[in-house]
Protein backbone atom coordinates (compact mmCIF):
# COMPACT_ATOMS: atom_id res chain seq x y z
CA UNK A 1 0.00 0.00 0.00
CA UNK A 2 1.39 3.14 -0.90
CA UNK A 3 0.73 7.05 0.19
CA UNK A 4 1.98 9.36 -1.54
CA UNK A 5 2.89 12.67 -0.15
CA UNK A 6 3.73 16.04 -2.15
CA UNK A 7 5.68 19.11 -1.31
CA UNK A 8 5.95 21.79 -4.02
CA UNK A 9 8.63 19.63 -6.00
CA UNK A 10 9.23 16.96 -4.02
CA UNK A 11 6.91 12.99 -3.88
CA UNK A 12 7.34 11.37 -0.96
CA UNK A 13 5.86 7.29 -0.90
CA UNK A 14 4.72 5.99 2.81
CA UNK A 15 4.99 1.77 1.53
CA UNK A 16 3.94 -0.16 3.46
CA UNK A 17 6.53 -2.64 2.01
CA UNK A 18 9.56 -0.16 1.46
CA UNK A 19 11.58 1.26 4.69
CA UNK A 20 9.98 3.20 7.52
CA UNK A 21 9.59 7.11 6.89
CA UNK A 22 9.95 9.97 9.30
CA UNK A 23 7.41 12.53 9.99
CA UNK A 24 9.04 15.09 12.29
CA UNK A 25 7.27 16.04 15.55
CA UNK A 26 9.31 19.19 16.56
CA UNK A 27 6.77 22.03 15.52
CA UNK A 28 4.92 21.72 18.27
CA UNK A 29 4.50 24.31 20.87
CA UNK A 30 4.25 21.87 23.77
CA UNK A 31 6.82 22.55 26.18
CA UNK A 32 8.69 24.92 23.83
CA UNK A 33 7.97 28.39 25.24
CA UNK A 34 10.38 30.23 22.75
CA UNK A 35 7.98 28.63 19.21
CA UNK A 36 5.05 29.93 21.48
CA UNK A 37 6.21 33.28 21.89
CA UNK A 38 8.25 33.13 18.47
CA UNK A 39 5.04 32.06 16.31
CA UNK A 40 2.82 34.66 18.55
CA UNK A 41 4.79 37.63 17.34
CA UNK A 42 4.65 36.34 13.63
CA UNK A 43 7.93 35.40 13.72
CA UNK A 44 8.88 31.90 11.88
CA UNK A 45 12.45 31.61 12.64
CA UNK A 46 12.30 29.32 14.59
CA UNK A 47 9.99 27.15 13.20
CA UNK A 48 12.25 26.65 10.41
CA UNK A 49 15.30 26.63 11.74
CA UNK A 50 13.67 23.32 13.60
CA UNK A 51 12.49 22.10 10.43
CA UNK A 52 15.86 22.21 8.91
CA UNK A 53 17.11 20.39 11.78
CA UNK A 54 14.36 17.66 11.74
CA UNK A 55 15.44 17.44 7.84
CA UNK A 56 19.08 17.10 8.38
CA UNK A 57 18.08 14.74 11.17
CA UNK A 58 16.78 12.06 8.43
CA UNK A 59 12.91 13.57 8.34
CA UNK A 60 11.42 13.00 5.48
CA UNK A 61 8.02 14.58 6.40
CA UNK A 62 7.44 17.13 8.63
CA UNK A 63 4.63 17.62 10.94
CA UNK A 64 3.24 20.96 11.48
CA UNK A 65 1.25 22.08 15.03
CA UNK A 66 0.68 25.74 16.15
CA UNK A 67 -1.95 24.93 18.76
CA UNK A 68 -0.85 26.64 21.96
CA UNK A 69 -3.95 28.37 24.89
CA UNK A 70 -5.34 31.31 23.07
CA UNK A 71 -3.81 30.71 19.87
CA UNK A 72 -6.33 31.79 17.01
CA UNK A 73 -5.22 28.67 14.55
CA UNK A 74 -6.96 29.45 11.69
CA UNK A 75 -4.36 32.54 10.78
CA UNK A 76 -1.49 31.08 12.61
CA UNK A 77 -1.42 27.35 11.03
CA UNK A 78 -1.77 28.48 7.38
CA UNK A 79 0.45 31.64 7.54
CA UNK A 80 3.34 28.88 9.67
CA UNK A 81 2.52 26.31 6.71
CA UNK A 82 3.33 29.15 4.18
CA UNK A 83 6.86 29.92 5.56
CA UNK A 84 7.40 26.29 6.34
CA UNK A 85 7.02 25.07 2.72
CA UNK A 86 8.86 28.75 1.73
CA UNK A 87 11.68 27.62 3.17
CA UNK A 88 11.84 23.90 2.90
CA UNK A 89 10.56 21.12 0.44
CA UNK A 90 9.27 18.11 2.30
CA UNK A 91 5.40 17.06 2.73
CA UNK A 92 3.95 18.26 5.67
CA UNK A 93 1.51 16.90 8.22
CA UNK A 94 -1.53 19.59 8.80
CA UNK A 95 -1.78 19.02 13.04
CA UNK A 96 -4.96 20.68 14.34
CA UNK A 97 -8.15 19.15 16.55
CA UNK A 98 -9.64 22.08 14.79
CA UNK A 99 -11.32 21.27 11.64
CA UNK A 100 -11.23 25.15 10.70
CA UNK A 101 -7.20 25.61 10.67
CA UNK A 102 -7.04 22.38 8.81
CA UNK A 103 -8.84 23.66 6.11
CA UNK A 104 -7.36 26.98 6.04
CA UNK A 105 -4.46 25.24 5.71
CA UNK A 106 -5.27 22.77 3.28
CA UNK A 107 -5.65 26.12 0.91
CA UNK A 108 -2.98 27.75 1.17
CA UNK A 109 -0.85 24.06 1.10
CA UNK A 110 1.41 22.86 -2.08
CA UNK A 111 1.69 19.21 -3.03
CA UNK A 112 -0.53 16.70 -0.87
CA UNK A 113 0.39 16.60 3.28
CA UNK A 114 -1.30 14.25 5.51
CA UNK A 115 -4.08 15.71 7.84
CA UNK A 116 -3.58 14.90 11.50
CA UNK A 117 -6.08 13.80 12.49
CA UNK A 118 -9.42 12.28 12.36
CA UNK A 119 -11.08 9.56 14.71
CA UNK A 120 -13.99 7.62 15.43
CA UNK A 121 -15.91 10.32 16.57
CA UNK A 122 -18.99 11.52 14.85
CA UNK A 123 -18.19 15.24 15.27
CA UNK A 124 -14.91 14.49 13.90
CA UNK A 125 -15.38 11.71 10.73
CA UNK A 126 -18.50 14.32 9.17
CA UNK A 127 -15.91 17.33 9.91
CA UNK A 128 -12.51 16.07 8.94
CA UNK A 129 -12.90 13.18 6.00
CA UNK A 130 -14.68 15.66 3.82
CA UNK A 131 -12.10 18.10 3.58
CA UNK A 132 -9.64 15.58 3.15
CA UNK A 133 -11.68 14.46 -0.39
CA UNK A 134 -12.20 18.17 -1.10
CA UNK A 135 -8.80 18.97 -1.04
CA UNK A 136 -7.25 16.12 -2.16
CA UNK A 137 -5.26 15.35 0.88
CA UNK A 138 -4.04 11.89 3.32
CA UNK A 139 -5.73 11.85 6.66
CA UNK A 140 -4.72 10.46 9.57
CA UNK A 141 -7.42 7.62 11.90
CA UNK A 142 -6.93 8.00 15.49
CA UNK A 143 -8.37 4.88 17.20
CA UNK A 144 -10.76 6.46 19.53
CA UNK A 145 -14.10 7.57 19.06
CA UNK A 146 -17.22 8.56 21.08
CA UNK A 147 -16.98 6.06 23.96
CA UNK A 148 -13.01 7.84 24.07
CA UNK A 149 -9.75 5.54 24.54
CA UNK A 150 -10.22 1.54 24.99
CA UNK A 151 -7.50 -0.69 25.93
CA UNK A 152 -8.77 -3.72 23.98
CA UNK A 153 -6.98 -3.91 20.38
CA UNK A 154 -9.83 -5.56 19.03
CA UNK A 155 -12.05 -2.36 19.72
CA UNK A 156 -9.47 -0.03 18.70
CA UNK A 157 -9.30 -2.14 15.51
CA UNK A 158 -12.87 -1.95 15.07
CA UNK A 159 -12.44 2.09 15.16
CA UNK A 160 -9.97 1.40 12.80
CA UNK A 161 -11.96 -0.24 10.53
CA UNK A 162 -15.10 2.21 10.40
CA UNK A 163 -12.73 4.85 9.91
CA UNK A 164 -11.79 3.21 6.54
CA UNK A 165 -15.20 2.56 5.63
CA UNK A 166 -16.18 6.06 5.98
CA UNK A 167 -13.66 7.44 4.17
CA UNK A 168 -14.19 4.78 1.30
CA UNK A 169 -17.69 5.40 1.05
CA UNK A 170 -16.55 9.29 0.69
CA UNK A 171 -14.58 8.70 -1.96
CA UNK A 172 -11.31 8.60 -0.21
CA UNK A 173 -8.89 6.27 -1.68
CA UNK A 174 -8.08 3.39 1.06
CA UNK A 175 -4.08 4.16 0.55
CA UNK A 176 -5.01 7.78 1.69
CA UNK A 177 -5.66 6.32 4.94
CA UNK A 178 -2.89 6.20 7.86
CA UNK A 179 -4.18 4.55 11.12
CA UNK A 180 -2.56 5.71 14.64
CA UNK A 181 -3.59 3.19 16.80
CA UNK A 182 -2.62 5.23 19.62
CA UNK A 183 0.57 5.45 22.17
CA UNK A 184 0.20 5.60 25.68
CA UNK A 185 1.83 5.99 29.19
CA UNK A 186 3.46 2.27 30.07
CA UNK A 187 4.22 4.30 33.56
CA UNK A 188 0.38 4.53 33.96
CA UNK A 189 -0.71 0.80 32.93
CA UNK A 190 1.74 -1.86 32.19
CA UNK A 191 -0.25 -3.24 29.08
CA UNK A 192 0.06 0.25 27.50
CA UNK A 193 2.70 -0.62 25.06
CA UNK A 194 1.38 -4.25 24.14
CA UNK A 195 -2.09 -2.93 23.17
CA UNK A 196 -0.41 -0.45 21.00
CA UNK A 197 1.79 -3.09 19.45
CA UNK A 198 -0.95 -5.80 19.00
CA UNK A 199 -3.59 -2.63 17.45
CA UNK A 200 -0.60 -2.13 14.57
CA UNK A 201 -0.17 -5.93 14.17
CA UNK A 202 -4.15 -5.81 13.38
CA UNK A 203 -3.99 -3.23 11.54
CA UNK A 204 -1.72 -4.50 9.23
CA UNK A 205 -2.57 -7.78 9.02
CA UNK A 206 -5.82 -7.46 8.11
CA UNK A 207 -6.14 -3.93 6.65
CA UNK A 208 -2.78 -3.34 5.37
CA UNK A 209 -3.02 -0.01 5.41
CA UNK A 210 0.28 2.45 6.03
CA UNK A 211 0.58 3.21 10.12
CA UNK A 212 1.66 6.21 12.15
CA UNK A 213 2.01 6.99 15.68
CA UNK A 214 3.52 9.50 17.71
CA UNK A 215 4.96 7.46 20.95
CA UNK A 216 7.86 9.85 22.64
CA UNK A 217 5.11 9.87 25.33
CA UNK A 218 5.10 6.21 26.21
CA UNK A 219 7.78 7.11 28.66
CA UNK A 220 6.38 9.64 30.14
CA UNK A 221 7.16 9.52 34.13
CA UNK A 222 9.81 7.56 33.73
CA UNK A 223 13.67 7.80 33.75
CA UNK A 224 15.85 6.35 30.64
CA UNK A 225 13.54 7.60 28.13
CA UNK A 226 15.31 7.14 25.03
CA UNK A 227 16.04 3.31 25.31
CA UNK A 228 12.28 3.06 26.37
CA UNK A 229 11.01 4.85 22.96
CA UNK A 230 13.76 3.23 20.85
CA UNK A 231 12.55 -0.15 21.99
CA UNK A 232 9.05 0.40 21.35
CA UNK A 233 10.02 1.82 18.02
CA UNK A 234 11.77 -0.76 17.00
CA UNK A 235 8.87 -2.88 18.06
CA UNK A 236 6.23 -1.10 16.44
CA UNK A 237 8.39 -1.13 13.20
CA UNK A 238 8.56 -5.05 13.32
CA UNK A 239 4.90 -5.13 14.00
CA UNK A 240 3.73 -2.69 10.93
CA UNK A 241 4.68 1.20 11.80
CA UNK A 242 5.42 2.73 8.39
CA UNK A 243 5.82 6.64 9.15
CA UNK A 244 6.19 7.25 13.31
CA UNK A 245 6.06 10.94 14.42
CA UNK A 246 9.18 11.37 16.57
CA UNK A 247 12.01 13.44 17.09
CA UNK A 248 14.52 12.07 14.29
CA UNK A 249 17.24 13.63 15.61
CA UNK A 250 16.65 11.29 18.31
CA UNK A 251 14.96 8.19 16.70
CA UNK A 252 16.49 8.31 13.62
CA UNK A 253 19.26 5.80 14.19
CA UNK A 254 16.85 3.06 15.37
CA UNK A 255 14.90 3.16 12.75
CA UNK A 256 17.63 2.73 9.95
CA UNK A 257 19.04 -0.01 12.16
CA UNK A 258 15.30 -1.49 12.04
CA UNK A 259 15.13 -1.48 8.57
CA UNK A 260 18.19 -3.30 7.76
CA UNK A 261 17.74 -5.84 10.46
CA UNK A 262 14.24 -6.12 8.68
CA UNK A 263 16.69 -7.01 5.35
CA UNK A 264 14.92 -3.56 3.90
CA UNK A 265 18.23 -1.47 3.32
CA UNK A 266 20.03 -3.06 0.77
CA UNK A 267 23.91 -2.88 1.13
CA UNK A 268 23.09 -1.29 4.36
CA UNK A 269 23.39 2.49 2.16
CA UNK A 270 20.20 3.83 4.55
CA UNK A 271 22.42 3.41 7.35
CA UNK A 272 25.91 4.03 6.90
CA UNK A 273 24.52 7.29 4.98
CA UNK A 274 22.83 8.31 7.65
CA UNK A 275 25.65 7.74 9.91
CA UNK A 276 28.11 9.32 7.84
CA UNK A 277 26.36 12.05 7.50
CA UNK A 278 25.75 12.84 11.25
CA UNK B 1 9.56 -23.45 30.77
CA UNK B 2 11.88 -23.04 33.58
CA UNK B 3 15.83 -23.84 33.23
CA UNK B 4 17.00 -24.02 36.39
CA UNK B 5 21.21 -23.15 37.18
CA UNK B 6 22.82 -22.90 40.90
CA UNK B 7 25.61 -21.34 42.11
CA UNK B 8 27.29 -22.09 45.36
CA UNK B 9 24.31 -20.60 46.92
CA UNK B 10 21.91 -18.80 44.40
CA UNK B 11 19.51 -20.03 42.33
CA UNK B 12 18.57 -18.42 39.26
CA UNK B 13 15.74 -19.18 36.49
CA UNK B 14 15.92 -18.60 33.51
CA UNK B 15 11.70 -18.59 32.40
CA UNK B 16 10.14 -18.66 29.12
CA UNK B 17 7.20 -16.92 31.15
CA UNK B 18 9.52 -14.31 32.95
CA UNK B 19 11.64 -11.60 32.14
CA UNK B 20 15.21 -11.80 29.91
CA UNK B 21 18.10 -12.61 31.52
CA UNK B 22 21.66 -11.71 30.72
CA UNK B 23 24.49 -14.25 30.24
CA UNK B 24 27.56 -12.01 30.19
CA UNK B 25 29.82 -12.42 27.21
CA UNK B 26 33.09 -10.59 28.27
CA UNK B 27 35.05 -13.20 29.87
CA UNK B 28 36.50 -14.25 26.69
CA UNK B 29 39.34 -13.95 24.73
CA UNK B 30 38.84 -12.83 21.55
CA UNK B 31 39.84 -9.45 21.25
CA UNK B 32 41.28 -9.22 24.97
CA UNK B 33 44.45 -8.94 24.09
CA UNK B 34 45.39 -8.53 28.18
CA UNK B 35 43.01 -11.67 29.43
CA UNK B 36 45.08 -13.51 27.37
CA UNK B 37 48.12 -12.37 28.89
CA UNK B 38 47.15 -12.49 32.16
CA UNK B 39 45.52 -16.13 31.99
CA UNK B 40 48.41 -17.17 30.51
CA UNK B 41 50.41 -16.53 33.55
CA UNK B 42 47.75 -17.86 35.95
CA UNK B 43 46.69 -14.80 36.63
CA UNK B 44 42.55 -14.59 37.29
CA UNK B 45 42.23 -10.66 38.64
CA UNK B 46 41.25 -9.57 34.94
CA UNK B 47 38.76 -12.47 34.48
CA UNK B 48 37.28 -11.77 38.05
CA UNK B 49 37.29 -8.18 37.91
CA UNK B 50 35.57 -8.61 34.55
CA UNK B 51 33.60 -10.93 36.33
CA UNK B 52 32.04 -8.48 39.03
CA UNK B 53 32.09 -5.44 36.43
CA UNK B 54 29.20 -7.66 34.60
CA UNK B 55 27.21 -8.09 37.24
CA UNK B 56 26.78 -4.77 38.41
CA UNK B 57 25.90 -4.26 34.65
CA UNK B 58 23.09 -6.53 35.15
CA UNK B 59 24.51 -10.04 33.87
CA UNK B 60 22.80 -12.88 35.73
CA UNK B 61 25.04 -15.66 34.85
CA UNK B 62 28.44 -15.13 33.22
CA UNK B 63 30.23 -17.26 30.24
CA UNK B 64 33.41 -18.34 30.69
CA UNK B 65 35.80 -18.61 27.40
CA UNK B 66 39.65 -19.09 27.67
CA UNK B 67 40.31 -20.35 24.17
CA UNK B 68 43.03 -18.99 22.54
CA UNK B 69 46.02 -19.79 20.57
CA UNK B 70 48.34 -22.40 22.23
CA UNK B 71 45.75 -22.97 25.05
CA UNK B 72 45.92 -25.90 27.72
CA UNK B 73 42.10 -25.16 28.21
CA UNK B 74 41.59 -28.61 29.90
CA UNK B 75 43.99 -27.05 32.44
CA UNK B 76 43.09 -23.48 32.21
CA UNK B 77 38.89 -23.54 32.02
CA UNK B 78 38.71 -25.62 35.39
CA UNK B 79 41.28 -23.11 37.63
CA UNK B 80 39.26 -19.62 36.01
CA UNK B 81 36.18 -21.32 36.70
CA UNK B 82 37.20 -22.17 40.45
CA UNK B 83 38.80 -18.73 40.65
CA UNK B 84 36.00 -17.20 39.20
CA UNK B 85 33.25 -18.76 41.60
CA UNK B 86 35.27 -18.09 44.94
CA UNK B 87 35.15 -14.29 43.88
CA UNK B 88 31.33 -14.60 43.04
CA UNK B 89 28.38 -16.30 43.24
CA UNK B 90 26.62 -16.50 40.73
CA UNK B 91 25.84 -19.46 37.85
CA UNK B 92 28.18 -20.17 35.03
CA UNK B 93 27.80 -20.80 31.23
CA UNK B 94 31.17 -22.98 30.55
CA UNK B 95 32.08 -22.30 27.02
CA UNK B 96 34.63 -23.93 24.56
CA UNK B 97 34.84 -26.22 21.76
CA UNK B 98 36.92 -28.77 23.40
CA UNK B 99 34.76 -31.40 24.82
CA UNK B 100 37.57 -32.37 27.44
CA UNK B 101 37.77 -28.92 29.10
CA UNK B 102 34.12 -28.94 29.13
CA UNK B 103 34.34 -31.97 31.23
CA UNK B 104 37.27 -30.67 33.46
CA UNK B 105 35.63 -27.99 33.96
CA UNK B 106 32.56 -29.82 34.83
CA UNK B 107 34.29 -31.48 37.63
CA UNK B 108 35.03 -28.75 39.41
CA UNK B 109 31.79 -26.09 38.91
CA UNK B 110 29.97 -25.37 41.99
CA UNK B 111 25.81 -25.81 41.41
CA UNK B 112 24.51 -26.32 38.15
CA UNK B 113 25.71 -24.34 35.45
CA UNK B 114 24.94 -24.26 31.19
CA UNK B 115 27.43 -25.80 28.90
CA UNK B 116 28.00 -23.82 25.84
CA UNK B 117 27.90 -25.77 23.44
CA UNK B 118 26.33 -28.70 21.54
CA UNK B 119 25.63 -28.78 18.14
CA UNK B 120 23.56 -30.53 15.37
CA UNK B 121 27.20 -32.64 14.51
CA UNK B 122 27.11 -36.17 15.67
CA UNK B 123 30.49 -35.72 16.89
CA UNK B 124 29.48 -33.21 18.93
CA UNK B 125 26.02 -35.14 19.78
CA UNK B 126 28.41 -38.13 21.07
CA UNK B 127 30.88 -36.21 22.79
CA UNK B 128 28.70 -33.36 24.88
CA UNK B 129 25.28 -34.52 25.56
CA UNK B 130 26.43 -37.88 27.91
CA UNK B 131 28.14 -35.14 30.00
CA UNK B 132 25.55 -32.63 30.50
CA UNK B 133 23.47 -36.18 31.27
CA UNK B 134 26.40 -37.10 33.83
CA UNK B 135 27.02 -34.01 35.48
CA UNK B 136 23.31 -32.68 35.69
CA UNK B 137 24.33 -29.70 33.30
CA UNK B 138 22.05 -27.81 30.72
CA UNK B 139 23.31 -27.59 27.66
CA UNK B 140 23.20 -24.95 24.77
CA UNK B 141 22.15 -26.21 21.26
CA UNK B 142 23.57 -24.41 18.54
CA UNK B 143 21.36 -24.73 14.94
CA UNK B 144 24.01 -26.24 12.76
CA UNK B 145 25.31 -29.82 12.05
CA UNK B 146 27.42 -31.68 9.66
CA UNK B 147 26.74 -29.80 6.34
CA UNK B 148 27.35 -26.61 8.09
CA UNK B 149 24.98 -23.52 8.31
CA UNK B 150 21.87 -23.14 6.82
CA UNK B 151 20.03 -19.83 5.74
CA UNK B 152 16.57 -21.27 5.86
CA UNK B 153 14.95 -21.06 8.90
CA UNK B 154 12.65 -24.39 9.01
CA UNK B 155 16.51 -26.28 8.61
CA UNK B 156 17.60 -24.36 11.63
CA UNK B 157 14.22 -25.49 13.16
CA UNK B 158 14.75 -29.27 12.35
CA UNK B 159 18.46 -29.21 13.86
CA UNK B 160 16.96 -27.69 17.14
CA UNK B 161 14.31 -30.21 17.66
CA UNK B 162 17.32 -33.34 16.35
CA UNK B 163 18.88 -31.79 19.28
CA UNK B 164 16.56 -31.85 21.77
CA UNK B 165 15.32 -35.19 20.43
CA UNK B 166 19.02 -36.70 21.49
CA UNK B 167 19.26 -35.18 24.70
CA UNK B 168 15.64 -36.35 26.06
CA UNK B 169 16.70 -39.57 24.74
CA UNK B 170 20.00 -39.53 27.19
CA UNK B 171 17.54 -38.59 29.92
CA UNK B 172 18.02 -34.80 29.91
CA UNK B 173 15.32 -32.65 30.60
CA UNK B 174 13.42 -30.39 27.92
CA UNK B 175 13.95 -27.66 29.59
CA UNK B 176 17.53 -27.83 30.28
CA UNK B 177 18.43 -27.80 26.62
CA UNK B 178 18.55 -23.62 25.39
CA UNK B 179 18.44 -23.34 21.75
CA UNK B 180 20.94 -21.10 20.41
CA UNK B 181 19.18 -20.06 16.81
CA UNK B 182 22.79 -18.88 15.23
CA UNK B 183 23.13 -15.15 14.68
CA UNK B 184 25.21 -13.78 11.68
CA UNK B 185 26.91 -10.48 10.59
CA UNK B 186 23.69 -8.71 8.73
CA UNK B 187 26.97 -7.07 6.14
CA UNK B 188 27.80 -10.25 5.05
CA UNK B 189 23.88 -10.97 4.11
CA UNK B 190 21.01 -9.38 4.45
CA UNK B 191 18.70 -12.03 5.20
CA UNK B 192 20.90 -13.15 7.95
CA UNK B 193 19.11 -11.11 11.08
CA UNK B 194 15.43 -12.41 9.95
CA UNK B 195 16.21 -15.58 9.15
CA UNK B 196 17.61 -15.68 12.87
CA UNK B 197 14.95 -13.83 13.98
CA UNK B 198 12.06 -16.12 12.15
CA UNK B 199 14.08 -19.19 13.92
CA UNK B 200 13.57 -17.86 17.11
CA UNK B 201 10.08 -17.70 16.69
CA UNK B 202 9.74 -21.25 15.16
CA UNK B 203 11.62 -22.38 18.42
CA UNK B 204 9.72 -20.27 20.54
CA UNK B 205 6.43 -21.58 19.09
CA UNK B 206 7.33 -24.97 18.37
CA UNK B 207 8.95 -26.01 21.12
CA UNK B 208 9.03 -23.35 23.82
CA UNK B 209 12.31 -23.75 24.78
CA UNK B 210 14.74 -20.99 26.31
CA UNK B 211 16.51 -19.33 23.80
CA UNK B 212 20.04 -17.76 23.80
CA UNK B 213 22.57 -16.04 21.51
CA UNK B 214 25.55 -14.19 20.91
CA UNK B 215 24.77 -11.12 19.22
CA UNK B 216 27.50 -8.97 19.20
CA UNK B 217 28.64 -9.71 16.10
CA UNK B 218 25.14 -9.51 13.58
CA UNK B 219 27.20 -5.93 13.80
CA UNK B 220 30.52 -6.71 12.34
CA UNK B 221 31.85 -4.28 10.03
CA UNK B 222 29.06 -1.66 9.96
CA UNK B 223 28.80 1.91 12.19
CA UNK B 224 26.81 2.59 15.02
CA UNK B 225 27.06 -1.28 15.91
CA UNK B 226 25.24 -0.38 18.98
CA UNK B 227 22.38 0.24 17.63
CA UNK B 228 21.99 -2.29 15.32
CA UNK B 229 22.51 -4.91 18.25
CA UNK B 230 20.12 -2.88 20.53
CA UNK B 231 17.47 -3.48 17.44
CA UNK B 232 18.56 -6.38 17.06
CA UNK B 233 17.92 -7.42 21.09
CA UNK B 234 14.77 -5.97 21.17
CA UNK B 235 13.43 -7.82 18.07
CA UNK B 236 14.86 -10.94 19.55
CA UNK B 237 13.41 -10.84 22.92
CA UNK B 238 9.95 -10.16 21.09
CA UNK B 239 10.09 -13.18 19.20
CA UNK B 240 11.49 -15.22 22.08
CA UNK B 241 15.42 -15.23 22.90
CA UNK B 242 15.13 -15.57 26.64
CA UNK B 243 18.78 -15.27 27.95
CA UNK B 244 21.07 -13.74 25.32
CA UNK B 245 24.58 -14.01 25.91
CA UNK B 246 25.91 -10.51 25.44
CA UNK B 247 27.67 -7.40 27.14
CA UNK B 248 25.46 -6.32 29.81
CA UNK B 249 27.18 -3.21 30.03
CA UNK B 250 26.22 -2.09 26.88
CA UNK B 251 22.73 -4.35 26.29
CA UNK B 252 21.13 -4.32 29.93
CA UNK B 253 19.43 -1.08 29.35
CA UNK B 254 17.59 -1.95 25.98
CA UNK B 255 16.97 -5.66 27.49
CA UNK B 256 15.00 -3.86 30.35
CA UNK B 257 13.06 -1.58 28.73
CA UNK B 258 11.90 -4.39 26.19
CA UNK B 259 10.68 -6.42 29.36
CA UNK B 260 8.85 -3.26 30.44
CA UNK B 261 7.12 -3.14 26.75
CA UNK B 262 6.48 -6.38 27.09
CA UNK B 263 4.60 -6.21 30.56
CA UNK B 264 6.90 -8.29 32.04
CA UNK B 265 8.62 -5.90 34.83
CA UNK B 266 5.51 -4.85 37.24
CA UNK B 267 5.42 -1.12 38.06
CA UNK B 268 8.65 -0.48 36.14
CA UNK B 269 10.46 -1.83 39.31
CA UNK B 270 13.18 -3.71 37.61
CA UNK B 271 14.17 -0.86 34.63
CA UNK B 272 14.03 2.04 37.09
CA UNK B 273 15.98 -0.02 40.07
CA UNK B 274 18.80 -0.96 37.02
CA UNK B 275 18.40 3.06 36.06
CA UNK B 276 18.98 3.80 39.73
CA UNK B 277 22.10 1.65 40.15
CA UNK B 278 24.07 2.82 37.09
Amino acid sequence: MKTILKSKSQEVIIDTDGPVLIIGESINPTRRKKLVSTLSEGNFELAIQLAKTQIEGGADILDVNVGFPGVDDEKLLPETVKAIQEAVDVPLCIDSPNPKAIESALKVIDGRCLINSVNGEEKSLEAILPLAKEYDAAVIGLVMDDDGITYDPEKRFKIAEKILEKAVKLGIKEEDVVIDPLAMAVSADPNACLVTLETIKLVHDRLGLNITQGASNISFGLPNREALNMAHMVLSIWNGLTCPIANPNKITTIVRAADLIRARDDYAMRFTEFFQNQ
